[in-house]
């Protein structure tokens, strides 16, 4: 046996022991980690659109997914598949037309252009107000809370959004409190795209509890390391800042001006 | 005119100017910002196998598409689309055989049981290697290190992946070092799931510079707020640790084992 093989059979040795110590523990711990799953699994709709970001659906279907008895269906409106931002495909699991009519979980992701146009699509805002209508929980994250506010979910309710255009979400009637994330009844909402994976783990820690939640915290390695500290407008340099404020395009801030002014318009 | 016309009207206002200032600042700020981009596109492939983590690939993958002047390719083995852990379906871009012979990047993603799968598998082992030998990058996240160590790209470079599995690395000749990312020359690994995206502004970083990256940062709100300080073995319970180590299926186990001891095996 060569000292290779020796490591192999020691690291055998090692995990064998490992798992038979787990399968006596596992009971005691499985109890204090993971919920008892009962009832009709979980309801949950993600809105997709053309031109919606990727990672703003990801994090939080990620999360939503490792809820446990749950259905979480991608939404087009007519079923077809759709392309994102970076020009993936994702097939739809339904239209707004075959969606399940009550949702435990509405959430709608953001996208630059799309979103903008899904603000003025009568079509996608008459299925936000009527799910929203009933859904337990309306929720979403960067661009996609304008959406929500232009379907009119979010009056009188405290929201946030991505740091470039969550100023807007006054003027639909909510309360911007331009946090991470932002949880008023049952509204949940999230910063721009990577705060769905921040906005995804309180959701499962308020319908799982926080013992599962922490142990998905760990499973996905959530121990975040960014190598520069720019991640915020309020932390970033007031050059950087400047030069994203400003080099946005000019018909894309005049057409979300317009939607905001006049939703469906 | 209402209130909210008026307040609506001024915002519309405040965009003007800001926009107008912002297209006499832009030329100076573009180009502390942006990186010239000269010559052919940088070629990137992205392995997709069945059973991959979504998070794994679309963390990543988002940052190589804004690198700019980039084809970023998935590849899946015989270029059929592939059904990733959280069931979503990905088309590929491109075969094993079709895929170009010279890459920038090669990305290899994690994934539970497929990751074994593709540690023993010739034909993407042989694939990595081919590709390996050349590309000017060998980058992985997760269990995915795991399957580059089997094609024989880690030996003699440090290392890092899924905190449960990286300890196997060096039964397959990598130096571990446990950390979120860890850059050995053209050797680029990441930790967990989540770590893609620290990986990923890294890369940024090195490919199209740091103020670039700086900007990324600040484009995908990368300012993370993790609600429970769960993510890391160092800072999870104790309980939560053992409760993962040992809950894991002793086949599985067995299985990355075999497939550690004997690649392609």
């Amino acid at each position: 046996m060569n000292r290779r093989d020796f490591q192999i059979a020691a690291a055998a040795a090692a995990a064998a022991a490992l798992l038979s110590e787990g399968a006596q523990a596992q009971g005691m711990h499985a109890e204090m980690f993971h919920p008892k799953l009962e009832g009709p699994p979980t309801q949950v709709a993600m809105v997709i659109f053309p031109g919606f970001v990727t990672l703003d659906l990801i994090g939080p279907h990620t999360f939503f997914k490792a809820l446990g008895n749950v259905e979480v269906r991608l939404v087009s409106a007519d079923g077809a598949p759709v392309r994102s931002d970076t020009g993936l495909i994702y097939p739809a699991d339904a239209s707004f037309a075959t969606c399940p009519k009550d949702l435990d979980i509405l959430f709608v992701p953001g996208g630059l252009k799309g979103s903008i146009k899904q603000m003025r699509d009568p079509a996608t805002l008459d299925f936000l107000a009527d799910r929203g209508g009933r859904a337990k929980y309306i929720t979403g994250i960067c661009t996609g809370t304008l959406v929500l506010g232009a379907a009119g979910l979010l009056k009188g309710y405290k929201a946030t959004g991505n740091w470039q255009v969550r100023q807007l979400l006054p003027l639909m009637g909510a309360e911007l409190v331009p946090d991470r994330v932002v949880i008023d009844r049952n509204r949940i909402t999230g910063a721009g795209v990577t705060a769905g994976i921040d906005f995804g783990l309180q959701i499962v820690a308020m319908l799982r509890g926080e013992p599962y939640a922490r142990m998905l915290q760990l499973v996905f390695e959530y121990d975040p390391h960014p190598p520069f500290n720019s991640g915020s407008p309020t932390t970033a340099s007031k050059a950087l800042v400047d030069h994203l404020m400003t080099s946005r395009a000019a018909d894309i801030e005049a057409a979300r001006l317009a939607a905001v002014a006049s939703p469906a318009g």
